[in-house]
């Protein structure tokens, strides 16, 4: 909590705070494997970046953010964990209009995890359902989908809608109704032999791991497709996985309760990304 | 807090609150005159009405919370204020998915207002300017706009648009095009003789202060047109306000540069609600 450690039930915020007041906060869920923090300069970008489209200039620079995640880990003798770094506008004077003068909240709370890598435990279950959803991605005009915030009502209420079908994850359209991704992750999909997924043009986050693994495809030379695509699309493509940076690549059994197989691009990738970070561990 | 009576900076939540992480939370506004809360059966039929479409089943009563209000009111010696009420969805395990089992976290927060009233100080100075902005509003398909809730960047990116013009308030338009609303009012112009305002059916949220000010005109045999309306109909129109309950009627001088004078229609029903609230300090 602002550069102190403190036990995480005296962990709190002011009611005031304007992450609690409005989600007026920006945040970066990472991965730490061995002790390393896995893309941390990617997600330092991004966070860079979402705090850029909020206007919260927060003056803290990415190796002191990182110092902080360091001493928590080692204060907590984790080195595999998952962790949350927010950073709020803070508390102050006045109503909804912020301040240009900032002093901010900046939270650092971690997860145990297990050990990645090729020899490594799942924090999944098997194959991922996927169930489509009507609650629909905001435009860009209306939140910027590049800035990854405190206000995730949006994820919330497509997640509620799961609750029926008990699908893990929701796959959300964009306000034209092509795939956008999940709640809490990116869609993939391999149709033929390219490996497909919504293109940054719509309005959807930039994930890390979504990067590593279009990297990680092109390094195989494997075609990739980034485009505009249809829940059909989805529905009856060879092969489903999602991304995130605590599931890394899920594979999905069934979209909309059609089956889905596990497939070798999927294979080749998880197997391909488990060696990415085995390699953190021989550091 | 939760019940119990603190020191403002005492009040705090927890980082693992869903408020302060998600934003997940629904609240109130309000307005107490004199000792009284304005408006009370409303503003907890619109946090019922919030609270239901985030499925979040705090289990207090309505008098439950009002007895918070009141004894936030009793222990500050306030009798003219403005409330906030908040409810988040707690602490809960696991991630993104709410559970259906909540441990609400409920806050009251208190300002001080002056006297309301027929002789009353209003909280704003003078006619406020009013800026179209680029910020949209969501579609009721993303984020349901009659839900009250601490997701408020999307306000709050619509009043950093204004650091360049210093206005007063943002014009906020729906995907379309149509007028919306304000980041934090309701919008009412005088097209000749007409009360316009822009219909619930639009996304927009259903003001306490827009409904009281409706039944006024109604009372008043004001001809009410609730519609949905372009900039250039508020930019041309002989009279526009804003609504809201800290702001009550507050006139509009300026549209996106443009003079609007405040005629006979705004005045007229400024003094009905005024003569409404000073009812209250008669009780």
């Amino acid at each position: 909590m602002n550069g102190e450690l403190v036990p995480a039930s005296e962990a709190t915020v002011n009611v005031r705070d304007r992450g609690f007041m409005y989600g007026d906060a920006a945040f970066e869920t990472l991965r730490v494997y061995g002790g390393h923090l896995f893309e941390w300069e990617a997600h330092a970008d991004r966070l860079a970046k979402s705090c850029e489209i909020l206007r919260l200039d927060h003056g803290l620079s990415d190796e002191n953010l990182r110092a902080r995640i360091e001493a928590t880990l080692d204060a907590n003798g984790l080195e595999d964990a998952s962790v949350k770094l927010s950073i709020s506008r803070g508390v102050q004077p006045g109503k909804l209009t912020p301040s240009e003068q900032v002093d901010p909240t900046v939270v650092v709370t971690l997860s145990p995890l297990g050990r990645g890598g090729v020899d490594g435990e799942k924090p999944w279950d098997g194959p991922a359902t996927l169930q489509t959803v009507k609650t629909r991605r905001p435009s860009d005009r209306a939140l910027p989908s590049k800035a990854k915030t405190h206000n995730y009502l949006n994820g919330i209420l497509a997640l509620l809608e799961l609750r029926v079908t008990g699908a893990d994850e929701a796959l959300v359209l964009d306000d034209e109704g092509y795939v956008a991704e999940g709640a809490t992750s990116n869609i993939f999909f391999v149709d033929g032999k390219r490996l497909c997924t919504p293109t940054l043009d719509g309005p959807i986050l930039a994930g890390v791991t979504r990067d590593v693994v279009l990297e990680l495809a092109e390094s195989e030379g494997i075609p990739v497709r980034e485009d505009f695509f249809t829940p059909d699309d989805v529905r009856g493509a060879d092969e489903v996985f999602i991304t995130s940076s605590t599931r890394e690549i899920r594979p999905v059994g069934t979209v909309d309760g059609i089956d889905v197989e596990t497939g070798p691009v999927t294979r080749l990738l998880s197997r391909l990304y488990e060696t990415r970070v085995e390699a953190l561990y021989e550091l």
